[in-house]
């Protein structure tokens, strides 16, 4: 057997905590504004070349993520058989579909020296995110480590990220799964008042715990917390710290040790301050 | 004796391949186009408090650098002791009064919980770079890391970076040390030309090897290369691989083996996806 030649990427799952939906006519154009955190826990993406049609397989089972197709269309490139692994969640606020999407654009780019640079990765997998309504952020905070700041929305030529520095530890508990779709097609005007406040503060008073409080405000404000998810937070507030929803999904998090604390067994994460990168 | 709280930062070291210089009124639109590499080798920065006036130690040895100094003037911060590791050598090409000044920016601004975000810390070591007269492009190609390249010059607010996809393994030989100082000081016309060449020929082929190619005609068409330098180059040529010079330096670098396959005894690094972050 000939041993393929194959390219890795590893992207950092990413966990928004307020937003806005900016809609515009073009999909580079189009994005949100907002704050997150990139996670050590993330995708790894191999790209090997395949004689058949392109195939994903996620954590050994065979799928098909709308996002990856429109990068792999995009791209133009010979099929690919695409290999990824993860231990977060999908559907569950982890921007797992970003990943993938970004980490496909570039390994295939790597694996076939495509002339394409990071930033046109990052904006061939962010429309592909916004064709599917998959996501209208991850992308672009995946490929920038750390708090990330969007302080513009869309694709690197039109947006503006900051980082807010610190990299604490992460807790979260998974309680479900949860659509982004079906937000995103909803009234989102509610959405984005309460998002643009908490990014006045976070941008008034860039720290680690002024993200967690504007987020939690964000949660609050735009009641998409399910019961289950407020009672984690409340738990969480009534031992003195700050726990936040993960946007979009079933999901509570926080910095420190809030969830263990009041009694949850959380997953332990960390902050990452790097972005989506080849693995060589 | 009391445990003083302190912050670590690690900025990684910095070659540049090729550059413009773009002079402006304003020192945070002042700034250079063009590509380099940043190194896992780099530069610990370590912030404590500190009774008397601040101190930079640099391996042990109590120095003095400009951009230092400036940084700590525009953060107005209580006096600090400002502790520096790295093995790479000063005056050398690797960006390291940079790494210091960016290094200082991020770690004196978390040791205090200022209000500032990376990019506001990036700004300020930037400016600080170029009062100095001590660099132009490395602090906001240290805060990215990657092959970047640096599309348009200055601070975050004006600049545009993008990354080749690629971490190689890097070889590199100093020879001695040059002052950036005096070429930012000449006649900066013929760079420019040469410069802008180079930055196209990269864009339009974005990968490590067309970075290598572009950087060793700039360096050939700008003839800043020593009788040393030139000689190093030639020999890793003459085994079909392709070296350039550190921008600048005394320092000849190369991607893969070229160097040791040439009969040098080079120092063995690597290109590092990640830029500065806190040691947390």
């Amino acid at each position: 057997m000939t041993q393929l030649m194959s390219t890795s990427v590893f992207v950092p799952g990413h966990v928004t905590g307020f937003f806005t939906v900016n809609s515009a006519e073009e999909r580079a154009r189009t994005g949100s504004r907002g704050a997150g955190v990139t996670l050590t826990d993330g995708v790894n993406v191999t790209v090997r070349p395949d004689d058949g049609g392109s195939t994903l397989r996620v954590n050994e089972a065979v799928t098909s993520v709308e996002a990856v197709e429109y990068v792999l269309e995009e791209l133009a490139a010979p099929p690919v058989f695409i290999e990824a692994e993860t231990p977060l969640p999908l559907g569950a606020g982890f921007g797992v579909s970003g990943a993938l999407a970004l980490g496909t654009a570039m390994a295939v780019t790597r694996e076939f020296t495509l002339d394409r640079t990071l930033n046109e990765c990052i904006t061939i997998a962010h429309k592909a995110e916004v064709r599917a309504g998959t996501g209208l952020g991850d992308v672009v905070a995946q490929a920038h480590g750390g708090i990330s700041i969007r302080a513009e929305p869309g694709a690197p030529a039109y947006n503006t990220l900051d980082t807010v520095l610190g990299c604490p530890r992460v807790e979260y508990c998974v309680f479900g799964s949860r659509s982004t779709e079906t937000v995103l097609a909803g009234d989102t005007q509610p959405l984005n008042a309460a998002g643009e406040r908490a990014l006045e503060q976070l941008q008034t008073h860039p720290t680690p715990s002024q993200f967690m409080k504007s987020a939690r405000a964000f949660a609050r404000e735009t009641s998409l917390a399910s019961a289950t998810v407020s009672s984690a937070i409340e738990a969480v507030a009534e031992g003195g710290d700050v726990a936040t929803m993960a946007m979009l999904g079933e999901t509570v998090f926080c910095f420190g040790e809030g969830l263990s604390q009041a009694g949850y067994d959380p997953t332990v994460s960390t902050v990452t301050p790097s972005g989506a990168a080849l693995e060589e």
